[in-house]
């Protein structure tokens, strides 16, 4: 019977405080290797390996072939861990095979444009958004328009569904809300790309891309692939409660996103509009 | 003449507090892909792209080679940004080849073991602990002693390092301490694995590796990846503003290294000890 990894991990630490120390046991987030494997056919290919927690995991595994760009949605036919005999009984839930309908792999320049970096980025030699456009990356949807007031309740809404974060204090969280701030999904990961890829992940498997209309909010920063990564999935607004890049910001501009940073209540920066965010109006006075 | 790019940008962005808006400029980390290329003689191999900050570069490439098992230290001729002619003015500044002693590029398997993954695991349907005892890892040094007083410091000596972060509020840090907590290099990066790697890289280049005796300390989380190369450089103790990951903690105990979490002053979490740290002798009443 192999030992499926939790998401979290019970160890013992020493806890100092000045000149005493007491020994406790905590409850870390649970980091272990995921390898993805594609199977079309008879053939079978090794893709890539991600350090994730645990959980989530066919999620995962479709949110970051599709975010990649590396199979459409309707390519995917079964996900599965693996049940090769030569695996460690303890090793079977860290490798997840998906099955994809077709007869032939995915092209494998474009595997290794993507997976010989660890950026996603891939191209060499060129800026990374000539690399989106080359990749046809659309650009995104009109709407929806938010109201000020949502975006400020967006933090409070993605910490209450961080139950992970509460245990341990050490993981990503991505949310995905309505334009009215509805929480659809949250999800929480080691890796800040895997959280989001959960989430795209959860929507495609629930048959919900393109996810027009939706406001994706990360714990962290908001990165070059962390927008690439929304665009992909049709995500228009974009809010972080950090800092973006200067790629996030130039992504936001080129693709007509909508990209909120140092999101914390009412107060936050706008550092891509296109005129979706709505601010309260004054009352009369 | 190239466009060199440094390491924050200029952005304008509109300040929300609740029904006020106000644009002014501010300025954010910039994210530029850097891609990686080793030459030996006539041969050339693209390696990997990295996002990153612009700045210490060549430390960055150094760095990440050597900590990702890819080349010792002896084997670096030179470092430089690429003189192709076929790339634009404004890229070159974004491609750094590695030139290394010897007759061959390092084997092939090596450099898909690494890179086909974003994590440096790597290793299929083994426990990433395997994978390092196969990479040839040693256990870490014996000593330093750490006084606690010590370890309280380095938060703040880090902070008082972080030039970008305290621009941008968006950049990961590592610093290198000696065991009395003198600083002895900083470097940021939107990438936490980046800011490492610039690090070890700027050991690598001033010829002070291995980095017995020192401390590294990191602005956000530990993860497997950030002991793994801390490990390879020879540092035994690491510690961490945030919450370290159950792989963290296993390879510290795996491997004698000192594992310090949630360090924020006087207090702060002991996940693997190796008999390192002194905490403070309460004075006789």
């Amino acid at each position: 019977m192999a030992v499926r990894p939790g998401p979290t991990t019970r160890v013992p630490l020493r806890l100092v405080d000045g000149d005493q120390a007491v020994t406790r046991r905590d409850v870390v987030a649970t980091e272990e290797p995921m390898e993805i494997r594609l199977a079309v056919g008879a053939a079978r290919r090794r893709l890539a390996v991600t350090m994730r927690t645990p959980g989530a995991d066919f999620e995962l595994a479709a949110g970051f072939l599709y975010s990649e760009g590396v199979v459409t949605p309707d390519r995917i036919a079964r996900i599965a861990y693996c049940t090769d005999a030569d695996l460690d009984a303890e090793q079977r839930y860290n490798v997840v095979t998906v099955t994809l309908y077709g007869d032939q792999l995915p092209e494998l320049a474009t595997l290794e444009r993507h997976f010989t970096t660890s950026s996603a980025c891939g191209v060499c030699g060129k800026s990374s958004l000539d690399g989106l456009h080359l990749h046809g990356a659309q650009p995104a949807a009109p709407g929806p328009d938010v109201d000020a007031r949502v975006l400020g309740g967006l933090p409070d809404a993605l910490r209450a569904g961080q139950r992970l974060f509460t245990a341990t204090g050490g993981l990503h969280a991505a949310g995905l809300f309505t334009a009215d701030g509805e929480r659809v999904c949250v999800r929480e990961d080691v890796g800040r790309h895997n959280a989001v890829d959960k989430v795209i992940g959860w929507a495609l498997l629930s048959g919900r891309l393109p996810l027009h209309g939706h406001i994706l909010m990360v714990s962290g920063r908001a990165s070059y692939e962390i927008m690439q990564k929304a665009l992909v999935a049709g995500v228009p607004v974009v809010c972080a409660v950090s800092a973006p890049s200067s790629l996030a910001v130039n992504l936001a501009n080129e693709f007509g996103m909508t990209l909120v940073g140092f999101l914390r209540g009412r107060r936050f920066n706008v550092y891509a509009d296109r005129g979706r965010i709505r601010l309260l109006t004054p009352a009369a006075s």
